[in-house]
């Protein structure tokens, strides 16, 4: 069977995110530093953010609402009304920042849209990430997008069941080994990781390197040589 | 044409919501009562959140981000952590409390599943309204859940076009005629209103009374009944 539809991540996929996310937070270490130090914040942000994730989900808003719990924790509810003031400021800078793509991806795009189905698929905030693709000036590119609450093996079960596409005809491409390649490959599909620099803590997870339907590429220009060798394995 | 699909809206329509909101927003004014009256509360939140709505959307999370903004200012910044904690716990409270159906839903939704494809169709927050869909036992009454950041014509037009269904055969539920009903009749559909007895301040607007496409009900289980007298009445 060939590959004929791609799905695509976007955060950190196509556009740059975690970046954002590692500037809003040490803006927030900054507002702190008069009462705690940058490692107890850290470790205290990310453990709100573990707890919180079951209730708020992925996505800037609970991040911020995060970051505001993080701060009454660590300074024993210390902290003043213009601080908390602040890091709502933060949130909503972070909720606001322009979209910029990342290397490789304008060009590479469109010979990708001639040969396959693109479908955008990305977690997290609905209203946020419907303003990021329309920013992105990508939406043209892609047959559909698909914003998800999770990507784990039953929402990918239902979005290519929704497209009509068998798992065997699929390949998912994305920078989370946890989120976009893994739970592609227990279902059937292939999976491409395009590293980024940096990967949120709760995001990191082992990767099946040496799986025979996943390839590793340093760029997105080199994807459409990526699925090619992956069909071409899959042939033999 | 005949009638074949039925938009159904989640919240006041299915369950309770709007209900919530207003027993947070009644116990956030009981918060900042030290400071500041209902009223300027009241008015000051209303504000914050018609300001917020393009950076947030519709949701939870967004309300009580909102709900911090609006304590901040209202008590020019004098309100202290324990109380900006205390709005936090609000809102995780709006966000996890448990789904109540509304009269007549569970014994009405199976007759119109057996005679139309029903669509879930609502607006907010994406991890929210799924954790809700999954919590009210309905899913395996509808076709698709189709959770969208704004409820207008754009919108139904990208969900009809989707689902392959003509605006002509589709039919959407809800009790909001600003976002269930008039943009449906505006792209060629039929609306059926199901008046709640509160309304979110945001979501009123003028409804169509009298359209030959719209038919208004006082409770879900005289929605079998409307949809064929709609269906008459154009069949006439």
């Amino acid at each position: 069977m060939p590959i004929t539809t791609l799905g695509i991540d976007a955060d950190d996929t196509l556009w740059q995110n975690e970046d954002h996310y590692h500037l809003t937070t040490k803006a927030f270490v900054g507002l702190l530093e008069p009462w705690v130090d940058e490692d107890t914040i850290n470790g205290a942000l990310l453990e709100t953010e573990r707890r919180n994730l079951a209730v708020f989900g992925y996505g800037a808003k609970g991040f911020t609402l995060s970051m505001i719990e993080t701060a009454l924790a660590v300074t024993d509810h210390r902290i003043d009304g213009a601080h908390v003031e602040r890091i709502i400021d933060l949130g909503k800078q972070l909720l606001s920042h322009p979209v910029e793509l990342l290397d490789g991806v304008a060009s590479t795009l469109p010979g990708l849209a001639a040969r396959y189905r693109l479908v955008l698929i990305t977690k997290g905030d609905l209203f946020h990430q419907e303003s990021k693709v329309a920013a992105s000036g990508l939406a043209e590119q892609f047959d559909h997008v698909e914003i998800v609450a999770e990507k784990d093996e039953p929402t990918y079960r239902r979005v290519l069941d929704r497209l009509g596409v068998d798992a065997g005809e699929f390949c998912m491409v994305g920078n989370s080994v946890r989120s976009d390649v893994n739970p592609v490959l227990e279902i059937g599909g292939y999976g491409i990781h395009v590293p980024y620099h940096v990967t949120w803590e709760l995001e990191r997870a082992p990767s099946k390197h040496g799986h025979p339907r996943m390839a590793e590429v340093s760029a997105f220009a080199e994807i459409p040589g990526a699925v090619d060798r992956l069909a071409e394995r899959q042939a033999a």
